[in-house]
């Protein structure tokens, strides 16, 4: 049996993990270590909202784009994920279904996508959420699937195509998307062209010191490999039903844009911290 | 306001909709009227039970097939459901996993499929289940997807590929399995080619009637329009894990065949009642 | 009226089940047999619809109560159901949270309480109340929870004390609720006093008999062993928001009135069956 | 340490709310502002793993009780939370269920109860756990209830009850418990008598930087205003199922205990560091 030391003393860590809970095996981690990897089906709607108040979601040191204020994207992603031990085969843990709303916007004279929420149906991917910097709540997320044969119940990818998507939280509805497509594109235009910027956020308990987190960092995603396919574009419909408990609404459209459905797939092993923005303290 | 009368005596029934509850606009029934259509992916497990012990999963008159003693599928199935009101745009409500045990049988002298259990994960399909004769709980089931762009996490089907499924039920795992993709097939040999028969049963609550139900039908399932593409066969792996409150460990593997992934669609309208075992009793 | 034989000739059924799956041992069946004991607490609000309105709620013979049109009440249940296995304590399957809304009615001189729409959050007990005649469908249901210990979290029994209730399905609220707790009373006045009456109803599949169900049955439940204690009475909110595939809100409140809380048990073996419905078939 | 310069320069944050999403209003936070305050009831055994196991579940700094090697207790919590907004009254948001492991343990020559594993119901709770230390993954849990009425679903608080609690997280079952209530006690003999120690970990993703968290602290959790009521004390069964991508049953039960089944109720506004792990990164 270990004899113990005080921390710092020497005493080497025996528990594994890139995140709580760390273990003997490393195992039990919520969410596994880096790099990891993407593949799904997102549904997507571009929209305007009003400036005067998509604004105020935003940090200090991020201003709305004024080439194109208040425009945004929404995003409706069914994906799966693996990291290095074939999480895939693991479907119940490692499927996920996703829904963020991106503003145009920019850092420091470069055009960035603010993401200003994001939310996700399991635990291991809202954990991995906060790490990269997207402010994750759980939700109930669905879009409608293609499937490979015809049917009037496949959805498949021909014009005039439609496809719905909805998220709620806690039993409020808090998003709806419709897209009808309309013709098959070879690149996504508007969409995915700025680099996602987020806000690595963890604030401190201690007594008095509530208001200043632990960690608050301004971070870009740096995404590996990116790769989209069976690109269609159409047209949309969205809208934000207000909800107690939530903002969302705020940033709800006074105008739609194009809508598009595609498949993706990429990596994930590293972010870039643009601004620390954390009061140091002195610990220990 | 309406002035009643008994029932039978000539008044009309106002409410509408195929299943409870019964309302004025039928939009609120549990389940649409049919034409029923679905559309999704199957991973599939062919294996061997024991024929001592699954022979006793069937009701009078359904023999086991002794050209293939204790041969049953073991069926995951990933659909979208539409009947007449695209349903398939309201997928938080209509989409749906399915889990479901087919034994190899005789009625009458003619091949059917039994099935013994069924497990869906969402209100509409379950009670859809009970009508068309699958004898159907909730369960939570998933399964490995395939998507359209290259990646570790994409689960292509290509030689070799693996694909996992689960499914559980109020918190326990109930069956796990895995399936190897080796080669494409032109048609799906050993699978899906019996009619698959199963029970209608609806229980009397009245004091004395508990095991008289009000309905017991075999009944035959007729399936319209079904087409089967991108058909992958390959080894499979399968356990059913022993659960409290189930038995379905009861019909495990003693050998495992063949595994399957496959697209299909097909439409419901119509069962066939090959017999009705209800005790009629006098009513009202 | 039966034609045709039995099925297997004499052949005995060795299936074993209240519900399917029927089974060897009996232990897969949804639902145990009766009798059924719950123990539960409720949130209950008395409203008033629009009689013009939820007349047509109503099925055939069944009439609006003239003394009190219009007048509802939505009960929200947190409770404890068990059989003969000890089910309590298999509290994952068995707990349940439900909502339902009775209306003021008459049937054939007597009054009785309506079950117009009931929901449930697992499938026993979806599947139990539609044995019983309770039009369930699945949804999620919350109660504000009554703890022993004093803290502004224990919503304890006391003058001004509020609690909530709200039920969502699919991701759409569909009822929220507020009551007030004014004061202690020794009896229920106003709520439960009446027969509940429900509708036993399943439908046929077979082409051509879609509107014609198996079983179509004006039922009266029989509840044994009623205790009702810790009864506090005060002021109530409640609204049924709108959704899409929901007819809740038809029958949503002109005028509310008095709120309550209390506790009950009792047991359930039979049910009454007032009229049958059903429109009888050859089968065969 | 800090290099670079501060976002914005002197821009001011706009944004409220003490975790992610940060919003306008303050209202989107997952976790509101403490003071926190709880009221539940517990359901707990008390039972001895194998100290050379256990042994490597703790941290650097922390070592096994000499005096108890092996003691743990498993606490399963059905609780109601609310902070400054009256969230008890938002019950589908803010009640919880919990379970957690504590192991006996030494911090510096203090006796502690280590937090080695913490499973959770909704995403506040989660999160909110992650800021106090404890190592919350999402689980589904569930006990057995008592209810004010005399039934045999009711579980009363009398010698020979018998209750229920059972843990699962993404389908798998983890932990299964039972107590049989002896007798009444005056006091928490055994449990709770230790301050919880738990983690606080929060890691970066930054290329290189994956092991070397951004947040690695230990805390010790300050309890306010803690009582407990409706003590019972009796026999207890627990085991933990191997599972999956758990590590649970590596401190599962060689000897068990007795069982206890309480209310409580306290707050949380503070957390005490222990020790700070984190290795200091030049930032900016």
């Amino acid at each position: 049996m270990r004899v113990g030391c005080a921390a710092g003393d020497g005493d080497e860590e025996m528990l594994n993990g890139f995140t709580a809970p760390r273990s003997l095996l490393g195992a039990a981690a919520l969410v596994p270590s880096p790099p990891w990897h993407f593949a799904g089906d997102v549904l997507a709607v571009e929209f305007w909202n009003d400036p005067d108040v998509s604004v105020d979601a935003l940090p200090a040191g991020v201003e709305l784009d004024k080439e194109s204020p208040g425009r945004s994207v929404a995003l409706f992603t069914d994906y799966q994920f693996t990291a290095q031990n074939n999480e895939y085969l693991d479907p119940a843990r490692y499927q996920c279904r996703s829904f963020s709303v991106l503003l145009d916007a920019i850092w420091r004279g470069t055009r960035i996508a603010w993401c200003a929420y994001c939310y996700v149906d399991n635990d291991a991917a809202l954990m991995r959420g906060w790490i990269q910097g997207y402010p994750r709540k759980l939700g109930t997320i669905h879009q409608t699937r293609t499937f490979a044969t015809a049917s009037v119940a496949s959805a498949p990818l021909v014009n005039g195509a439609r496809f719905s998507a909805c998220m709620s939280a806690h039993g409020r509805l808090l998003v709806q998307a419709r897209v009808t497509l309309r013709e098959k594109a070879e690149r996504l235009a508007g969409l995915l062209d700025r680099r996602i910027v987020g806000r690595r956020y963890f604030p401190r308990l201690c007594a008095g010191m509530h208001d200043k987190p632990a960690v608050d960092e301004l971070v870009r995603c740096i995404s590996n490999h990116l790769l989209i396919t069976n690109i269609w574009v159409g047209e949309s419909e969205i809208n934000f039903p207000e909800a107690y408990g939530e903002e969302l609404e705020l940033l709800g459209p006074l105008k739609v844009g194009r809508g598009y459905r595609f498949s993706f797939s990429h990596s994930v092993t590293d972010v870039e911290v643009l601004a620390d923005l954390t009061v140091q303290q002195s610990r220990g």
